[in-house]
Protein backbone atom coordinates (compact mmCIF):
# COMPACT_ATOMS: atom_id res chain seq x y z
CA UNK A 1 0.00 0.00 0.00
CA UNK A 2 2.92 1.94 0.17
CA UNK A 3 2.14 3.71 -3.78
CA UNK A 4 0.25 5.98 -2.27
CA UNK A 5 1.45 9.68 -2.48
CA UNK A 6 -1.33 11.15 0.25
CA UNK A 7 -1.96 9.58 3.64
CA UNK A 8 -5.94 9.34 2.70
CA UNK A 9 -5.15 7.13 0.06
CA UNK A 10 -2.86 4.92 2.47
CA UNK A 11 -5.31 5.21 5.23
CA UNK A 12 -8.55 3.85 3.08
CA UNK A 13 -5.91 1.51 0.76
CA UNK A 14 -8.29 -1.74 0.42
CA UNK A 15 -6.84 -4.77 -0.94
CA UNK A 16 -9.00 -7.29 -3.45
CA UNK A 17 -9.55 -9.52 -0.46
CA UNK A 18 -11.35 -6.34 1.45
CA UNK A 19 -8.80 -6.30 3.65
CA UNK A 20 -7.44 -3.35 4.91
CA UNK A 21 -6.21 -1.39 8.46
CA UNK A 22 -7.32 1.39 10.11
CA UNK A 23 -4.34 3.60 10.79
CA UNK A 24 -3.17 5.44 14.24
CA UNK A 25 -3.57 9.13 14.20
CA UNK A 26 -6.86 9.16 12.51
CA UNK A 27 -8.49 9.52 15.84
CA UNK A 28 -10.10 11.88 18.39
CA UNK A 29 -9.34 10.45 22.07
CA UNK A 30 -8.28 6.96 20.55
CA UNK A 31 -11.52 5.88 18.44
CA UNK A 32 -11.19 6.34 14.95
CA UNK A 33 -13.06 9.25 13.42
CA UNK A 34 -16.76 8.63 12.39
CA UNK A 35 -16.03 10.19 8.72
CA UNK A 36 -12.43 7.86 8.21
CA UNK A 37 -13.96 4.62 8.62
CA UNK A 38 -16.64 5.34 6.37
CA UNK A 39 -14.23 6.41 3.97
CA UNK A 40 -12.20 3.44 4.64
CA UNK A 41 -15.59 0.69 4.35
CA UNK A 42 -16.75 3.29 1.53
CA UNK A 43 -13.75 2.35 -0.33
CA UNK A 44 -14.27 -1.07 0.48
CA UNK A 45 -17.62 -0.76 -1.25
CA UNK A 46 -16.53 1.25 -4.21
CA UNK A 47 -14.34 -1.74 -4.95
CA UNK A 48 -17.13 -4.39 -4.84
CA UNK A 49 -19.27 -2.24 -6.98
CA UNK A 50 -17.13 -1.16 -9.92
CA UNK A 51 -18.21 2.26 -9.82
CA UNK A 52 -16.19 5.31 -9.12
CA UNK A 53 -18.67 7.61 -7.39
CA UNK A 54 -20.37 7.15 -4.13
CA UNK A 55 -24.00 8.26 -4.58
CA UNK A 56 -25.67 7.52 -1.23
CA UNK A 57 -24.01 5.50 1.65
CA UNK A 58 -25.31 4.83 5.06
CA UNK A 59 -23.57 3.76 7.89
CA UNK A 60 -24.81 2.36 11.20
CA UNK A 61 -21.72 2.29 13.87
CA UNK A 62 -21.97 -0.55 15.78
CA UNK A 63 -18.21 -0.46 17.94
CA UNK A 64 -15.47 2.13 17.75
CA UNK A 65 -12.44 1.87 15.97
CA UNK A 66 -8.96 1.16 16.85
CA UNK A 67 -6.07 1.19 14.62
CA UNK A 68 -5.25 -2.92 13.39
CA UNK A 69 -6.95 -4.80 10.66
CA UNK A 70 -10.35 -4.66 8.97
CA UNK A 71 -12.35 -6.52 6.34
CA UNK A 72 -15.34 -5.23 4.25
CA UNK A 73 -17.27 -7.74 3.04
CA UNK A 74 -19.72 -6.37 0.80
CA UNK A 75 -21.74 -8.01 -2.10
CA UNK A 76 -23.69 -6.51 -5.00
CA UNK A 77 -27.41 -6.75 -4.37
CA UNK A 78 -28.25 -4.59 -7.76
CA UNK A 79 -26.26 -3.93 -10.85
CA UNK A 80 -28.67 -1.61 -12.69
CA UNK A 81 -27.85 0.31 -15.71
CA UNK A 82 -26.91 4.12 -13.91
CA UNK A 83 -26.20 3.00 -10.48
CA UNK A 84 -24.91 0.07 -8.60
CA UNK A 85 -26.39 -1.04 -5.17
CA UNK A 86 -24.20 -2.75 -2.60
CA UNK A 87 -25.03 -4.15 1.31
CA UNK A 88 -21.92 -4.91 3.44
CA UNK A 89 -20.21 -4.65 6.96
CA UNK A 90 -16.81 -3.78 8.12
CA UNK A 91 -15.48 -5.91 11.11
CA UNK A 92 -11.88 -6.21 13.13
CA UNK A 93 -11.62 -9.69 14.12
CA UNK A 94 -15.08 -10.88 15.59
CA UNK A 95 -16.28 -7.29 16.13
CA UNK A 96 -18.75 -5.54 13.39
CA UNK A 97 -17.95 -1.66 13.02
CA UNK A 98 -20.11 -0.70 10.68
CA UNK A 99 -23.27 -1.91 8.46
CA UNK A 100 -23.89 -0.54 5.43
CA UNK A 101 -25.54 -0.16 2.03
CA UNK A 102 -24.52 2.15 -0.65
CA UNK A 103 -25.43 3.04 -3.54
CA UNK A 104 -22.47 3.88 -6.66
CA UNK A 105 -22.46 5.28 -9.74
CA UNK A 106 -20.32 7.74 -12.40
CA UNK A 107 -21.64 11.55 -11.51
CA UNK A 108 -19.75 13.84 -14.41
CA UNK A 109 -16.29 14.90 -14.00
CA UNK A 110 -16.58 18.26 -13.41
CA UNK A 111 -19.01 20.29 -10.98
CA UNK A 112 -21.95 22.25 -12.53
CA UNK A 113 -22.93 25.29 -10.81
CA UNK A 114 -25.73 25.52 -12.13
CA UNK A 115 -29.14 24.25 -11.62
CA UNK A 116 -33.19 24.28 -11.92
CA UNK A 117 -33.49 24.87 -7.97
CA UNK A 118 -31.29 25.73 -5.54
CA UNK A 119 -33.12 27.46 -2.12
CA UNK A 120 -29.93 28.14 -0.61
CA UNK A 121 -25.99 28.50 -1.29
CA UNK A 122 -22.57 27.89 0.73
CA UNK A 123 -22.02 29.24 3.78
CA UNK A 124 -21.00 32.61 4.44
CA UNK A 125 -17.61 32.28 5.90
CA UNK A 126 -14.76 35.06 6.14
CA UNK A 127 -11.84 34.40 4.14
CA UNK A 128 -9.70 31.13 5.09
CA UNK A 129 -6.88 33.15 6.60
CA UNK A 130 -9.69 35.37 8.85
CA UNK A 131 -11.19 31.63 10.40
CA UNK A 132 -9.52 29.53 13.02
CA UNK A 133 -7.43 26.64 12.71
CA UNK A 134 -8.42 23.34 14.14
CA UNK A 135 -6.05 22.40 15.54
CA UNK A 136 -5.13 18.29 17.28
CA UNK A 137 -5.58 20.01 21.08
CA UNK A 138 -8.80 21.51 22.54
CA UNK A 139 -11.22 19.50 25.49
CA UNK A 140 -10.36 15.97 24.14
CA UNK A 141 -7.16 15.20 22.20
CA UNK A 142 -8.19 14.85 18.35
CA UNK A 143 -4.85 13.85 16.24
CA UNK A 144 -7.36 13.42 13.18
CA UNK A 145 -6.62 17.00 13.30
CA UNK A 146 -3.40 16.95 12.03
CA UNK A 147 -4.87 15.05 8.63
CA UNK A 148 -6.78 18.14 7.53
CA UNK A 149 -6.62 21.27 7.47
CA UNK A 150 -9.67 22.94 9.01
CA UNK A 151 -10.19 26.59 9.95
CA UNK A 152 -13.35 27.54 11.44
CA UNK A 153 -15.71 30.23 11.16
CA UNK A 154 -14.91 32.48 13.87
CA UNK A 155 -18.02 32.80 15.64
CA UNK A 156 -18.25 28.74 15.87
CA UNK A 157 -15.08 28.51 17.83
CA UNK A 158 -16.91 29.24 21.62
CA UNK A 159 -16.96 25.70 22.38
CA UNK A 160 -12.58 25.94 22.29
CA UNK A 161 -12.64 29.52 24.39
CA UNK A 162 -15.15 28.64 26.85
CA UNK A 163 -17.81 31.09 25.04
CA UNK A 164 -19.84 29.19 22.97
CA UNK A 165 -22.26 30.96 21.06
CA UNK A 166 -25.97 29.00 21.90
CA UNK A 167 -26.14 27.91 18.40
CA UNK A 168 -25.45 24.49 16.40
CA UNK A 169 -23.72 25.20 14.30
CA UNK A 170 -20.25 24.40 12.82
CA UNK A 171 -18.87 25.91 10.09
CA UNK A 172 -15.21 26.35 7.68
CA UNK A 173 -12.72 25.54 4.95
CA UNK A 174 -11.42 22.31 4.37
CA UNK A 175 -9.14 21.03 2.72
CA UNK A 176 -6.48 18.00 3.17
CA UNK A 177 -2.84 18.84 5.32
CA UNK A 178 -1.20 17.25 2.34
CA UNK A 179 -2.70 18.98 -0.32
CA UNK A 180 -4.64 15.56 -1.82
CA UNK A 181 -7.49 16.84 -3.90
CA UNK A 182 -11.25 16.30 -2.49
CA UNK A 183 -12.60 13.46 -4.56
CA UNK A 184 -16.09 12.10 -4.20
CA UNK A 185 -15.01 8.91 -1.93
CA UNK A 186 -13.33 11.60 0.55
CA UNK A 187 -16.53 13.82 0.98
CA UNK A 188 -17.75 10.54 3.40
CA UNK A 189 -14.82 11.71 5.38
CA UNK A 190 -15.73 15.61 5.20
CA UNK A 191 -19.39 14.43 6.12
CA UNK A 192 -17.80 13.89 9.77
CA UNK A 193 -14.54 15.80 10.09
CA UNK A 194 -15.85 19.21 12.14
CA UNK A 195 -16.53 19.43 15.92
CA UNK A 196 -19.83 18.17 16.57
CA UNK A 197 -22.46 21.58 15.84
CA UNK A 198 -23.84 20.81 19.33
CA UNK A 199 -20.42 21.80 20.92
CA UNK A 200 -21.83 25.15 21.01
CA UNK A 201 -24.60 24.74 23.07
CA UNK A 202 -24.50 24.73 26.59
CA UNK A 203 -24.39 20.78 26.79
CA UNK A 204 -22.28 18.56 28.91
CA UNK A 205 -21.32 17.06 25.32
CA UNK A 206 -18.16 16.00 25.49
CA UNK A 207 -18.98 12.57 23.56
CA UNK A 208 -21.36 12.19 20.70
CA UNK A 209 -21.66 8.52 19.86
CA UNK A 210 -22.92 8.05 16.22
CA UNK A 211 -25.96 6.25 15.54
CA UNK A 212 -26.01 6.47 12.00
CA UNK A 213 -25.07 8.69 9.34
CA UNK A 214 -25.77 9.12 5.38
CA UNK A 215 -24.15 10.60 2.97
CA UNK A 216 -25.26 11.96 -0.57
CA UNK A 217 -22.55 12.74 -2.37
CA UNK A 218 -23.78 15.03 -5.40
CA UNK A 219 -21.09 16.30 -7.79
CA UNK A 220 -17.19 15.82 -8.09
CA UNK A 221 -15.44 18.55 -6.35
CA UNK A 222 -13.31 20.98 -7.97
CA UNK A 223 -10.22 21.76 -6.94
CA UNK A 224 -9.50 24.18 -3.86
CA UNK A 225 -10.83 23.30 -0.93
CA UNK A 226 -14.59 23.18 0.46
CA UNK A 227 -17.19 24.77 2.69
CA UNK A 228 -19.16 23.68 5.23
CA UNK A 229 -21.99 23.87 7.11
CA UNK A 230 -22.69 21.32 10.09
CA UNK A 231 -26.04 21.97 11.87
CA UNK A 232 -28.64 20.64 14.53
CA UNK A 233 -31.78 21.51 15.17
CA UNK A 234 -33.81 19.43 17.43
CA UNK A 235 -31.77 18.18 20.49
CA UNK A 236 -34.75 15.22 21.92
CA UNK A 237 -35.17 12.35 23.37
CA UNK A 238 -31.13 12.17 24.21
CA UNK A 239 -30.82 12.12 20.03
CA UNK A 240 -30.31 14.89 17.89
CA UNK A 241 -29.35 15.01 14.11
CA UNK A 242 -26.71 16.97 12.25
CA UNK A 243 -26.85 18.22 8.68
CA UNK A 244 -24.08 18.75 6.74
CA UNK A 245 -23.68 20.60 3.45
CA UNK A 246 -20.13 20.84 1.31
CA UNK A 247 -19.55 22.87 -1.44
CA UNK A 248 -17.07 23.28 -3.77
CA UNK A 249 -14.87 26.35 -4.88
CA UNK A 250 -17.06 27.49 -7.42
CA UNK A 251 -20.05 27.24 -5.35
CA UNK A 252 -20.87 24.00 -6.23
CA UNK A 253 -23.14 21.51 -3.88
CA UNK A 254 -21.04 18.58 -3.46
CA UNK A 255 -22.37 16.43 -0.94
CA UNK A 256 -25.19 16.65 1.84
CA UNK A 257 -25.35 14.46 5.17
CA UNK A 258 -27.39 13.77 8.00
CA UNK A 259 -26.22 12.08 11.15
CA UNK A 260 -28.14 10.58 14.04
CA UNK A 261 -25.83 11.01 17.26
CA UNK A 262 -26.40 10.27 21.13
CA UNK A 263 -26.56 12.46 23.56
CA UNK A 264 -24.44 11.05 26.85
CA UNK A 265 -27.23 9.82 29.49
CA UNK B 1 -54.08 -11.72 9.43
CA UNK B 2 -57.77 -11.07 8.96
CA UNK B 3 -57.45 -9.80 12.85
CA UNK B 4 -56.39 -6.90 12.39
CA UNK B 5 -58.86 -4.36 12.65
CA UNK B 6 -57.31 -1.56 10.65
CA UNK B 7 -55.91 -1.59 6.45
CA UNK B 8 -52.14 -0.11 7.61
CA UNK B 9 -52.44 -3.57 10.14
CA UNK B 10 -53.51 -5.73 7.68
CA UNK B 11 -51.00 -4.43 4.71
CA UNK B 12 -47.77 -4.66 6.96
CA UNK B 13 -48.66 -8.04 8.46
CA UNK B 14 -45.40 -10.02 8.82
CA UNK B 15 -45.87 -14.14 9.58
CA UNK B 16 -42.98 -15.68 11.73
CA UNK B 17 -41.42 -16.77 8.20
CA UNK B 18 -41.05 -13.00 7.00
CA UNK B 19 -43.33 -13.43 4.67
CA UNK B 20 -46.33 -10.59 3.87
CA UNK B 21 -48.40 -9.18 1.16
CA UNK B 22 -48.04 -6.20 -0.92
CA UNK B 23 -51.57 -5.06 -1.00
CA UNK B 24 -53.51 -3.70 -3.90
CA UNK B 25 -54.62 0.15 -3.33
CA UNK B 26 -51.53 1.40 -1.51
CA UNK B 27 -50.13 2.78 -5.15
CA UNK B 28 -49.65 5.67 -6.98
CA UNK B 29 -50.01 4.71 -10.55
CA UNK B 30 -49.86 0.95 -10.20
CA UNK B 31 -46.25 1.19 -8.22
CA UNK B 32 -46.47 0.51 -4.20
CA UNK B 33 -45.86 3.93 -2.19
CA UNK B 34 -42.08 4.14 -1.29
CA UNK B 35 -43.16 5.16 2.57
CA UNK B 36 -45.98 1.74 2.44
CA UNK B 37 -42.85 -0.25 1.37
CA UNK B 38 -40.83 1.27 4.17
CA UNK B 39 -43.07 0.49 6.71
CA UNK B 40 -43.97 -3.19 5.16
CA UNK B 41 -40.08 -4.24 5.22
CA UNK B 42 -39.75 -2.18 8.41
CA UNK B 43 -41.95 -4.30 10.44
CA UNK B 44 -39.93 -7.56 9.14
CA UNK B 45 -37.16 -5.80 10.54
CA UNK B 46 -38.12 -4.61 13.44
CA UNK B 47 -40.03 -8.52 14.10
CA UNK B 48 -35.99 -9.72 13.73
CA UNK B 49 -34.51 -7.03 15.76
CA UNK B 50 -37.50 -7.25 18.94
CA UNK B 51 -37.36 -3.95 20.12
CA UNK B 52 -40.67 -1.89 18.72
CA UNK B 53 -39.49 1.52 17.80
CA UNK B 54 -37.57 2.05 14.49
CA UNK B 55 -34.96 4.75 15.28
CA UNK B 56 -33.10 4.97 12.18
CA UNK B 57 -34.45 2.95 8.97
CA UNK B 58 -32.57 3.20 5.36
CA UNK B 59 -33.92 1.20 2.38
CA UNK B 60 -32.03 1.36 -0.93
CA UNK B 61 -35.39 1.29 -3.47
CA UNK B 62 -34.13 -1.23 -6.42
CA UNK B 63 -37.57 -2.37 -7.99
CA UNK B 64 -41.07 -0.94 -7.97
CA UNK B 65 -43.60 -2.80 -5.61
CA UNK B 66 -46.63 -4.37 -7.62
CA UNK B 67 -49.36 -6.54 -5.56
CA UNK B 68 -48.58 -10.12 -4.39
CA UNK B 69 -46.14 -11.87 -1.92
CA UNK B 70 -42.61 -10.22 -0.26
CA UNK B 71 -39.99 -11.84 2.00
CA UNK B 72 -38.35 -9.73 4.55
CA UNK B 73 -35.23 -11.60 5.01
CA UNK B 74 -33.15 -9.52 7.94
CA UNK B 75 -30.23 -10.67 10.56
CA UNK B 76 -29.36 -9.00 13.99
CA UNK B 77 -26.02 -7.32 13.30
CA UNK B 78 -25.92 -6.06 16.93
CA UNK B 79 -27.73 -6.47 19.95
CA UNK B 80 -26.95 -4.21 22.39
CA UNK B 81 -28.16 -2.74 25.73
CA UNK B 82 -30.21 0.27 23.98
CA UNK B 83 -30.36 -0.84 20.55
CA UNK B 84 -30.54 -3.40 18.08
CA UNK B 85 -29.36 -3.15 14.91
CA UNK B 86 -30.07 -5.42 11.99
CA UNK B 87 -29.89 -5.70 8.19
CA UNK B 88 -31.70 -7.06 5.74
CA UNK B 89 -34.10 -6.93 2.56
CA UNK B 90 -37.45 -7.30 1.24
CA UNK B 91 -37.73 -9.68 -2.18
CA UNK B 92 -40.91 -9.91 -4.16
CA UNK B 93 -39.86 -13.53 -5.91
CA UNK B 94 -36.50 -13.32 -7.29
CA UNK B 95 -36.92 -9.45 -6.92
CA UNK B 96 -34.77 -7.42 -4.34
CA UNK B 97 -37.27 -4.25 -4.10
CA UNK B 98 -35.47 -3.12 -0.73
CA UNK B 99 -32.11 -2.91 0.95
CA UNK B 100 -32.17 -2.51 4.30
CA UNK B 101 -30.27 -1.72 7.46
CA UNK B 102 -32.28 -0.29 10.84
CA UNK B 103 -31.49 0.59 14.77
CA UNK B 104 -34.29 -0.67 16.39
CA UNK B 105 -34.66 0.27 20.66
CA UNK B 106 -37.56 1.43 22.73
CA UNK B 107 -38.41 5.22 22.91
CA UNK B 108 -40.86 6.58 26.34
CA UNK B 109 -44.57 5.91 24.92
CA UNK B 110 -45.87 9.66 25.75
CA UNK B 111 -44.07 12.44 23.61
CA UNK B 112 -42.38 14.75 25.57
CA UNK B 113 -42.19 18.44 24.56
CA UNK B 114 -39.14 19.95 26.61
CA UNK B 115 -35.90 19.63 24.81
CA UNK B 116 -33.01 21.42 25.44
CA UNK B 117 -32.56 22.74 22.08
CA UNK B 118 -35.28 23.05 18.96
CA UNK B 119 -34.00 25.63 16.18
CA UNK B 120 -37.77 25.29 14.66
CA UNK B 121 -40.76 24.20 15.70
CA UNK B 122 -43.66 22.64 13.55
CA UNK B 123 -45.16 24.07 10.11
CA UNK B 124 -47.69 26.63 10.37
CA UNK B 125 -50.90 25.57 8.99
CA UNK B 126 -54.33 26.57 8.51
CA UNK B 127 -57.16 24.44 10.80
CA UNK B 128 -57.46 20.97 9.25
CA UNK B 129 -60.67 22.18 7.72
CA UNK B 130 -59.13 25.14 5.85
CA UNK B 131 -56.70 22.59 4.32
CA UNK B 132 -57.13 20.98 0.62
CA UNK B 133 -58.06 17.29 1.10
CA UNK B 134 -55.29 15.04 -1.27
CA UNK B 135 -57.63 12.64 -3.31
CA UNK B 136 -56.75 9.66 -5.31
CA UNK B 137 -57.58 11.83 -8.37
CA UNK B 138 -54.80 14.11 -9.94
CA UNK B 139 -52.14 14.12 -12.96
CA UNK B 140 -52.06 10.45 -12.25
CA UNK B 141 -53.97 8.02 -10.32
CA UNK B 142 -52.68 7.81 -6.80
CA UNK B 143 -55.08 5.41 -5.32
CA UNK B 144 -52.68 4.77 -1.81
CA UNK B 145 -54.70 8.71 -0.90
CA UNK B 146 -57.67 6.79 -0.08
CA UNK B 147 -55.83 5.13 3.13
CA UNK B 148 -55.21 8.66 4.04
CA UNK B 149 -56.54 11.61 5.20
CA UNK B 150 -54.03 14.10 4.26
CA UNK B 151 -54.58 17.98 4.28
CA UNK B 152 -52.49 20.01 1.99
CA UNK B 153 -51.67 23.44 2.91
CA UNK B 154 -53.62 25.55 0.55
CA UNK B 155 -50.32 27.29 -0.85
CA UNK B 156 -49.08 23.62 -1.74
CA UNK B 157 -51.62 22.75 -4.14
CA UNK B 158 -50.68 24.35 -7.36
CA UNK B 159 -49.53 21.42 -8.79
CA UNK B 160 -52.71 19.95 -8.68
CA UNK B 161 -54.67 23.68 -10.25
CA UNK B 162 -52.01 24.60 -12.67
CA UNK B 163 -50.51 27.54 -10.65
CA UNK B 164 -47.41 26.08 -9.16
CA UNK B 165 -45.97 27.64 -6.06
CA UNK B 166 -42.35 27.93 -7.49
CA UNK B 167 -41.37 26.55 -4.04
CA UNK B 168 -40.33 23.16 -3.16
CA UNK B 169 -42.13 22.60 -0.04
CA UNK B 170 -45.65 20.48 0.46
CA UNK B 171 -47.12 20.59 4.02
CA UNK B 172 -50.36 19.30 6.11
CA UNK B 173 -51.90 17.30 8.62
CA UNK B 174 -51.84 13.94 8.03
CA UNK B 175 -54.36 10.80 9.68
CA UNK B 176 -54.82 7.18 8.40
CA UNK B 177 -58.33 7.46 7.02
CA UNK B 178 -59.64 4.61 9.23
CA UNK B 179 -59.03 6.37 12.21
CA UNK B 180 -55.72 4.42 13.08
CA UNK B 181 -53.41 6.18 15.68
CA UNK B 182 -49.92 6.78 14.47
CA UNK B 183 -47.06 4.77 15.88
CA UNK B 184 -43.66 5.09 15.24
CA UNK B 185 -43.99 2.27 12.68
CA UNK B 186 -46.24 4.47 10.36
CA UNK B 187 -43.86 7.09 10.67
CA UNK B 188 -42.15 5.30 7.96
CA UNK B 189 -45.19 5.77 5.80
CA UNK B 190 -45.52 9.06 6.70
CA UNK B 191 -42.01 9.95 6.10
CA UNK B 192 -42.88 9.36 2.19
CA UNK B 193 -46.63 10.07 1.58
CA UNK B 194 -47.04 13.95 0.78
CA UNK B 195 -46.86 14.61 -2.99
CA UNK B 196 -43.19 15.80 -3.88
CA UNK B 197 -42.38 18.76 -2.99
CA UNK B 198 -40.43 19.85 -6.39
CA UNK B 199 -44.02 18.81 -8.18
CA UNK B 200 -44.25 22.79 -6.98
CA UNK B 201 -41.53 23.57 -9.41
CA UNK B 202 -41.60 24.03 -12.78
CA UNK B 203 -40.14 20.89 -13.58
CA UNK B 204 -41.49 18.36 -16.03
CA UNK B 205 -41.55 15.54 -12.89
CA UNK B 206 -44.02 13.44 -12.86
CA UNK B 207 -42.56 10.52 -11.43
CA UNK B 208 -39.72 10.55 -9.12
CA UNK B 209 -38.13 7.80 -8.24
CA UNK B 210 -36.52 7.51 -4.83
CA UNK B 211 -33.05 6.34 -4.81
CA UNK B 212 -32.64 5.75 -0.83
CA UNK B 213 -35.03 7.18 1.94
CA UNK B 214 -33.52 7.25 5.68
CA UNK B 215 -36.35 7.87 8.56
CA UNK B 216 -35.58 8.91 12.37
CA UNK B 217 -37.98 8.53 14.47
CA UNK B 218 -37.37 10.80 17.29
CA UNK B 219 -40.55 10.05 19.56
CA UNK B 220 -43.95 8.27 20.05
CA UNK B 221 -46.34 10.38 18.46
CA UNK B 222 -49.30 11.64 20.33
CA UNK B 223 -53.24 10.73 19.74
CA UNK B 224 -54.03 12.68 16.60
CA UNK B 225 -53.33 13.67 13.36
CA UNK B 226 -49.64 14.67 12.47
CA UNK B 227 -48.51 17.90 10.96
CA UNK B 228 -45.68 16.79 8.14
CA UNK B 229 -43.58 19.36 6.40
CA UNK B 230 -41.54 18.21 3.58
CA UNK B 231 -38.84 20.36 1.64
CA UNK B 232 -36.47 20.03 -1.47
CA UNK B 233 -33.71 22.86 -1.15
CA UNK B 234 -31.11 21.19 -3.64
CA UNK B 235 -32.30 20.22 -7.05
CA UNK B 236 -29.12 19.46 -9.20
CA UNK B 237 -27.56 16.76 -11.30
CA UNK B 238 -30.71 15.28 -11.84
CA UNK B 239 -31.04 14.39 -8.52
CA UNK B 240 -32.35 15.91 -5.41
CA UNK B 241 -32.95 15.55 -1.56
CA UNK B 242 -36.29 15.83 0.06
CA UNK B 243 -36.54 16.25 3.87
CA UNK B 244 -39.15 15.75 5.93
CA UNK B 245 -40.27 16.38 9.03
CA UNK B 246 -43.13 14.89 11.35
CA UNK B 247 -44.51 16.78 14.59
CA UNK B 248 -47.72 15.31 16.64
CA UNK B 249 -50.83 16.96 17.92
CA UNK B 250 -48.69 18.48 20.75
CA UNK B 251 -46.01 19.77 19.10
CA UNK B 252 -43.48 17.27 19.50
CA UNK B 253 -40.81 16.43 16.51
CA UNK B 254 -41.62 12.72 16.46
CA UNK B 255 -39.61 12.03 12.74
CA UNK B 256 -36.97 13.03 10.58
CA UNK B 257 -36.83 11.83 7.48
CA UNK B 258 -34.68 12.42 4.14
CA UNK B 259 -34.71 10.95 0.68
CA UNK B 260 -32.57 11.18 -2.49
CA UNK B 261 -34.76 10.91 -5.54
CA UNK B 262 -34.07 11.33 -9.42
CA UNK B 263 -35.69 13.63 -11.72
CA UNK B 264 -36.61 11.97 -15.09
CA UNK B 265 -33.52 12.30 -17.69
Amino acid sequence: MSEHAYEFDRATAIDEGGRGRLHDGWDINGNANGGYLLALAGNGLRAVAGRVDPISVTAHYLAPGKPGDVVVDARVVKQGKRFTTVAGSMTAGDRTLLQLVGTFGELPRTSVATSPYMAGGPPELPPIDECVARTATGPVPTPFMNRLDVRLRPTDVGFLTGDKSGVAETAGWLAFADGRPIDTLSLLLVADAFPPAVFNLDLDAGWVPTVEMTVHVRAVPAPGPVRCLFRTRFVSGEMFEEDGEVWDSVGTLVALSRQLALLPR
